[in-house]
């Protein structure tokens, strides 16, 4: 065996690999980032990520020491005191990494002793702009995306560095609500009284979207959500019913959801969008948890329950995001049969290095390369976009240079093209500006 | 640390295994090969598996660019034209070890360019048989099972080599059709007009199977589909109205398949035949795919549902394969439990190196390697074969020198012990030839 | 690249860090040892584990040879003919791991040649307290937790050494077989009647197992069960005609369960103790299989089943451990989530390494490490103790050596910290001994 066998290359290559997809620019097709205000301002604002609040609420640490009337630097001080409880976790060391890479952080840990001190340091909130800058710059952003309710303005931004995309879980799971009626007539100007009321008021919410640059629609479905064709005839009397706020029974709810549903992917095949389907979370499982960490799952799930859209639908492309980790496998034949189905990054209890590796063998394995999506970050603030792309492409990395380079026997330069598609390339393809032209073809 | 250490030997050490694994013959015990034409006579032959039709239609290629009525040169050179979006699988490395071993190829990639030459390399019309004979030395063949409708005449082969397997998806899923009972009495000579004379046709088919050379009965079946004990007297009426091609309720369908798949069972007990199940699969779940590129599966899917089965066929052996790669772990500790249940290769969706990996490291640490049927190609073209079973073999030969040597101490004999019961010896002992006698014997 | 580059370490960081832990003391939270005889008094004590038993009879032993009325020794020599079919699997690492440990044992496999002169090696009927403490002192055992019936006397032994635990499927799963309420009025002193009396009766229990020094209740529970949250009044008749011994619709039984489920978690509630969820087993699925060997699972199992469970008790601590390997994902999932779930060890069909290491990986990139019950011996004698918690240990070390060290860049300490917690630190503080003032607090 001689020093530069194969396999005891694997780990410097990996690093060789990394180093080079590190110079590329970030392209993240998911965010929650406010473009008002991408940047954290303070250290309280990264500490306030759901991550840490629901990790250290999980190990112990009351709701309370995080409430929202406290002032940001207590939270941070409590957050602080807990995150000893925690710092094995991969979303610990996204912390590290933030506060090394933009606060010239030294440690590996942050407690107590060290709160005060950092929290000066991560201070913003008087060059705000300015510090967005920064931050875009240093984490070589090319484009990210935001989750914009239906009646967001989409005004005061740059939409082309942050690009619109239309998130639509309330059309759908609450339309029966008072709420969701009056904002939907306020923001398309249609007074929506029954079915074609809805279509309507639906198509301008896409007009106006894709006027404003939106390159996805995009929504999350809870496990037990099964598209169906939609027979508008049954739908009449429910829809209406759910519009003037009547009671509905379980099935009306079924209707109107499918209904609704099915009207959206119609408006993504009309405007040329991809829809981006987030398939698993049943939201507010564990109510009595902290913001944002509420949310759980149920892992008896499947993509079957998919294939009439996928079918009816070939030309719009669905990225599809599976959230119980054991679904992973499904989502990899699905995407490998399907045209219009392609597996989108790692998301939220599946995005730990586990269950990515895993994952990610499994799709460079069996799907084609030009449908790979590699990544994106679902972050809430800029600074989080470097440290969880960092870990997926370490892991990327990793993965190529093991399975591809030493099993395959691929150069780096294949390596690196598959992983310069998944990251960079796939991405702008799959989610393209749309211009005028765009609008006018429908 | 020395050079020599353990961990630092085990991709030497598993290179060393791999080296002695492929010295031996291969025992194929499921197959799609067809015995008159076994090698393919052409390049598009090779490259109409649907494997590269499916994965090049999933990433963008029209079906009809390999449209039948094409001529196969056209066909082989638009599918080059797309195998580049794919060429990160390990379904285009099987391709690339086909072109080298078989026909001469130097490259690592097929496309527009080197298609024209590969395909007049690869063209065998004229020297059929030989050809055959040069792959199946090639690839150190010992036998290879068959996929047998049951009206196959099972005539004209060497059935020792190409050996027969009774595959009964038809007669349990499609009994409602009249092209099935056509067939079934064209086959037997039986006039079937009900429960006894399907039975007494059953049997026929057996003893005909057997009598030619039959080494197991297959079926696969959906994951819907729950074995229970026949009640023939429940199913007398349905299977009379099935026979005469009348309409089906859904649980009029479910008597029916269930009991002509326990009447099956009844038979492999009778015939001392193994009764190899695959179950997931859903057909033409994407009806607009290439032809073998439709099929999905509900990952929602149990073993537990087999329990009566098994219990009932303490005497039948039941090699499993299941589809769904998370269902992997079940199939595990049901074949550590049930004498008659073996975990037999890694099928289809789950036949990519993520999920043998790891159903392969827990079938060795937790079943009896008496009990291990490590692999089988599924191949329609002999060609195959070999790059599949090297594919397995390679990461056999990595998880026994990990987990083996590495990690338990085990010498390489010790390895090899398990490799060559998983790949050569079980196989042949769970597969017998059935003579004379055996059929006497019922 | 340097020669201690760090994944060229990993196996020897490994090495040391097992090294370090293996110094530590062993806190085992469940097991089925018998107090009264804790160590095998023979080899075939050892043998009789159903692991070697089941495996032995699923490669073909008829369930005969080890039956109990055989003399001991000739149970032992007819497994030993067996065990070279099984010698693959993990178990039988443990067995070995027993011989050479704790009998002198030299060699690396035990056949009909070495069977003789190890079993007289391996008696110690003569010196049974001796020896009890000799593989105590050698095992480096702190604690271990039992599994007693809500009607042991709890008398006879050490509860510091062996700690009560209150195992409650009986008064869940059979309170309709009129020998579970017997036995429960002969335990109680309660003439249980009725709803009250029966809750009457669960307190007086759980009074008596605190007052014995038990730290913990447990069930396993079906992957059917759901509970509820009780209806007292619903449950009147149902709970009344199961005292009774009357006939039970399938929804009573259901009821019943619930209700029971219902109040033992109350009464976890009331007197501070934690409530162990073993999650998944379905009795009796191969009813022909040899004692210990006829339980198995569906897949088809979720915790969000169990979400109303672990919010309405909010200050229950559930150590939870799942039966089929695939659902250990959403387990990391809950864990992360609910405060008081913690994921408990690596339970019967998920113990063996490869579904541990994948488990533990995510755990700890996911869990907060205070969180984190790392291991649970399940045995019952205790020499098995010790080959099963190095098993678990050697993954850990490998674990954090290459997923915390090399790839995070921790320091050993850091590495040891976590593995701590896991063995031994948080075992200490979920399960502490229950003084007086425990139960005077109630």
């Amino acid at each position: 065996m001689t020093a530069d066998s194969p396999s005891r290359r694997a780990p410097e290559t990996a690093r060789e690999l990394l180093g080079e997809m590190r110079r590329w620019p970030i392209f993240d097709p998911h965010s929650h980032i406010d473009p008002h205000r991408p940047a954290a301002r303070d250290l309280d604002e990264v500490l306030g990520y759901h991550y840490y609040t629901e990790l250290a609420h999980s190990s112990g640490m009351p709701a309370a020491d995080v409430a929202p009337e406290l002032p940001p630097r207590a939270r941070a001080e409590n957050l602080a005191r807990r995150l000893s409880a925690l710092d094995n976790t991969v979303q610990h060391s996204w912390l590290i990494e933030i506060a090394r890479t933009f606060h010239g952080f030294q440690g590996d840990r942050i407690g107590p002793g060290e709160i005060g001190d950092l929290y000066d340091r991560a201070l913003h909130d008087r060059d705000g702009a300015a510090w967005d800058e920064r931050v875009w710059k240093a984490t070589n952003l090319e484009r990210v995306f935001l989750t914009n309710e239906f009646d967001d303005p989409l005004e005061g931004w740059d939409t082309d560095r942050y690009v619109p995309c239309l998130r639509t879980d309330d059309l759908v799971l609450k339309l029966h609500e008072p709420r969701t009626i009056e904002r939907l007539r306020a923001a398309t100007g249609v007074d929506v009284g029954d079915g074609a009321g809805l279509r309507e008021a639906v198509v301008k919410l896409f007009e106006r979207f894709v006027a404003k640059g939106a390159r996805a629609c995009a929504i999350s479905l809870p496990p037990d959500f099964a598209p169906r064709r939609a027979a508008p005839k049954r739908a009449v009397t429910p829809i209406r019913r759910a519009i003037r706020g009547m009671d509905l029974r379980p099935d009306e709810h079924d209707e109107i959801r499918g209904t609704v549903f099915w009207t959206l992917a119609e408006c993504c095949a009309d405007f040329g969008l991809p829809f981006d389907l987030m398939i698993g979370p049943i939201r507010n499982v564990y109510p009595a948890g902290v913001a944002g960490g509420r949310d759980l799952f149920d892992r008896r799930v499947s993509l079957h329950e998919y294939r009439e859209l996928f079918n009816h639908f070939a030309g719009v492309t669905f990225p599809v995001s599976t959230l119980s980790p054991d679904a992973g496998a499904e989502l990899v034949a699905y995407s490998w049969i399907f045209p219009n189905v392609l597996p989108m990054g790692h998301w939220w209890y599946s995005n730990i290095p586990a269950f990515i590796a895993a994952d990610l063998k499994a799709r460079i394995q069996a799907v084609p390369k030009v449908k790979l999506l590699g990544y994106y970050s679902d972050a809430y603030k800029l600074e989080f976009i470097l440290p969880k792309f960092d870990m997926y492409r370490r892991i990327l990395a990793e993965t190529l240079a093991e399975e591809g380079m030493s099993k395959q026997g691929w150069t780096a330069d294949r390596a690196l093209e598959v992983a310069k598609l998944a990251l960079v390339d796939n991405p702008r393809r799959v989610f393209p500006k749309r211009g005028r032209e765009g609008v006018a073809a429908i």
